[in-house]
């Protein structure tokens, strides 16, 4: 079984292999000091030049930063050394792959290379300390959020992504070729993750990449994005969808915070926001209020939050109630897609929620009466007949229900206070980038 | 809070709401019964036929089967009940949605249609009892898998689907056009999780569509498919792929086995695998000999298994070592890709993992020295610079890595018996099917 570097500690004084990277070499008069590094650590290796060693300080000679090395030897106990008080004293060097002596990117020093020129060499890229540190922070942040639904009874779905209709908007859609039929890539899980719940599925997740042919060069759009999707059935109202939305996201920020908040506190400087108090759920119009009462500001759309607006009524949460989160409801019909359901005064039965003064969830009880669908559909001014597949759906009997989906990218922007989503996203595709 | 029907158990004699589909309907001289259905289970809904309960007599009178409605009333503590010992007696009934009279299909029945009449209507195919056990058993399996590997210090990977090239061959890939490229959709994260690997993400899964323009009707094919992928570093051969994949699918199958053994056994009459007994590993040649010497058959293909002899070795070893499991070593290198290395007498040094007579994964060590990966396209007859994008990979070190992928339904085909892919998978897709 391979050792991992963050093990060595239980290895003191053994005989044993080590592999990794080449993280730095000091080569001084009479002796050699390589620093290995694997995912979980770095680990010094000393090399006295003497007689005995000589085959091993010719390997350690000739050997370029970023190679990787297959060492045996012992691993010795010292502490002086300021590495975790250990080094490796090798009796074999196998180098397992060589890196050229120039490397197009410093991987120490982010900032010596345009953003472009990294993402060009991602891979390099990826190998910044920074970079480990934020997907293991994201794979802990993804297995939080399906280890809640899964304690909760919900089921995962995997919806196609080949699709012969558009579940939202036809224009910004990829379109390819079928088998000689016109078909295109999923937007959106939307759709189907209501039919499951037609489907008697009750409660669904589905994590999944979405497709969006925008031809969009800002900081926080993609073309293809992991979509994080939710909804559940036997709601009363999009209440329901909230409750479970703050519950869940309460879970996954306190596992967050318990299980990395130091490391993250201390590498980045971040700070994990505390999810446990109450988040404010405050209508539209009367957020709108508070922005003008508060802070003399008014939003030029009467039906939307702009960017500040969004920033503002954070911050003033943030001060009132101390909680980075809020909920938004009540929003205007006009604003929202047909599908979701009108509330007892025609406001759309929906919300947004804010994070630390970013939008990065719309939720809604879903319209899951035909008729009513159908009109809505018409109010919209959207042909029903573009719709026959989906309103088919509702035609069985259909649960009340809803649900919420947000961007992954966008939430580890904001924890991680990433200024563009090409440094969120493991390789980033946008529509002047293709590669790697 | 919304009260599933599974729970009303620790809810007797209580008010409450309740809601759900229609599943029966008796009405009698005197009495009502009606059966309700949410995803977790069923209740009796009892009214007697007297003055008081006219209205609610009337709207159960109208009541279709399979719509849905949303109750108040009292839950009774009724041990002459059949159905759990309880009844619901109703003061309120809402009919939230409601079915026509005549379904498409008969959901009770599932033999009553053909396949491709219930794959139209997926969405009440999906209410059979079956597939609600099926998925939330998939839910579990899917679960369990990544848990093991959070658990293991795996990072979780999402590559990209749209991409500039084709990982295997170009033959079998949907095109499209990207903003003026053209471009496909992704096989495979093969290259991209050898790119993590690269990029000293150490270990790595994902689970993700990929998507394979096969004109292929077979049982066993989908155009879309979910796919398991997995791949470490630092391995020595494909030895420490296989005993990853093998302590992962026995955490799985334990998992499996315990949280819901029992109810699989019972309704589906399927007995969940012992995966404990280590899983044999025999070459590839030596499995031809047991199998010619043992029922006397020998295969057409010199470098490959047929269905027929993936059958009798798997009951060899069923036999032999009580394992429904058997990997197969030392593969001839004309039948394996060129990233596979090399072993030191020429073999790839890759397996196949057989279950239950059916080949689902392969595994392999990749070969990661740029020089030789180039001498190996070139004797399969590919041009490196077809490939330069993945040959740059290894340019600037990588460690030596290996792991394996298969394709979720093709698992849940065979732990369950199911007998095609379609009815394996929420929405599949085909040649010839695009819908729902």
């Amino acid at each position: 079984m391979r050792i991992t570097i963050q093990e060595l500690e239980n290895h003191k004084g053994e005989d044993l292999t080590v592999q990794g990277f080449v993280d730095n070499i000091r080569d001084l008069q009479y002796v050699q000091f390589v620093i290995l590094k694997d995912e979980t650590g770095k680990v010094q290796m000393t090399v006295e030049k003497n007689e005995e060693n000589q085959a091993l300080v010719e390997i350690i000679s000739n050997l370029t930063l970023e190679s990787t090395v297959l060492v045996e030897g012992t691993l010795l106990d010292s502490p002086k050394v300021k590495l975790r008080g250990m080094e490796l004293l090798p009796k074999k060097i196998e180098v397992t792959s060589t890196a050229p002596l120039e490397l197009p990117i410093d991987i120490k020093n982010k900032d010596a290379a345009l953003r472009e020129t990294r993402l060009d060499y991602r891979l390099l890229d990826l190998r910044r300390d920074e970079n480990n540190l934020l997907f293991r922070a994201q794979t802990l942040i993804l297995n939080a959020m399906r280890n809640y639904w899964f304690d909760h009874g919900f089921i995962e779905i995997n919806s196609p992504k080949i699709c012969a209709q558009a579940a939202e908007s036809g224009a910004e859609v990829f379109h390819l070729d079928y088998f000689g039929t016109p078909a295109c890539l999923s937007q959106s899980p939307q759709f189907y993750k209501q039919m499951a719940m037609a489907a008697n599925f009750g409660k669904v997740f589905e994590i999944a990449p979405a497709f969006r042919a925008e031809n969009s060069h800002t900081s926080y759009h993609a073309t293809e994005i992991q979509m994080i999707d939710a909804e559940i059935s036997w709601i009363t109202s999009c209440s329901d969808v909230m409750d479970m939305e703050e519950d869940w996201l309460r879970y996954v920020f306190k596992t967050l915070k318990e299980k990395m908040g130091d490391e993250i506190q201390e590498k980045m400087g971040i700070e994990i926001s505390d999810a446990t108090p109450k988040f404010p759920r405050i209508p539209l119009l009367e957020a709108k209020e508070i922005i003008k009462e508060k802070y003399g500001f008014v939003g030029e759309r009467k039906n939307d939050l702009e960017r500040k607006e969004e920033e503002l009524i954070c911050k003033y949460v943030k001060e009132k109630y101390n909680s980075d989160f809020v909920f938004i409801t009540k929003w205007p019909f006009e604003a929202r897609p047909f599908y979701h359901m009108k509330d007892s005064e025609g406001y759309s039965d929906s919300y947004d929620l804010l994070f630390k003064g970013l939008e990065i969830t719309t939720g809604a009880q879903r319209e899951h009466r035909r008729d009513i669908l159908e009109q809505q559909m018409i109010e919209k001014e959207l042909d029903p007949k573009d719709f026959a597949f989906y309103l088919d759906f509702f035609k069985y009997g259909c649960p009340p229900h809803g649900g919420f989906g947000f961007g992954l990218a966008r939430l580890m922007m904001q924890i991680f206070e990433i200024d563009n989503i090409r440094e969120a996203t493991f390789i980033y595709r946008g529509p002047t980038r293709l590669n790697p």
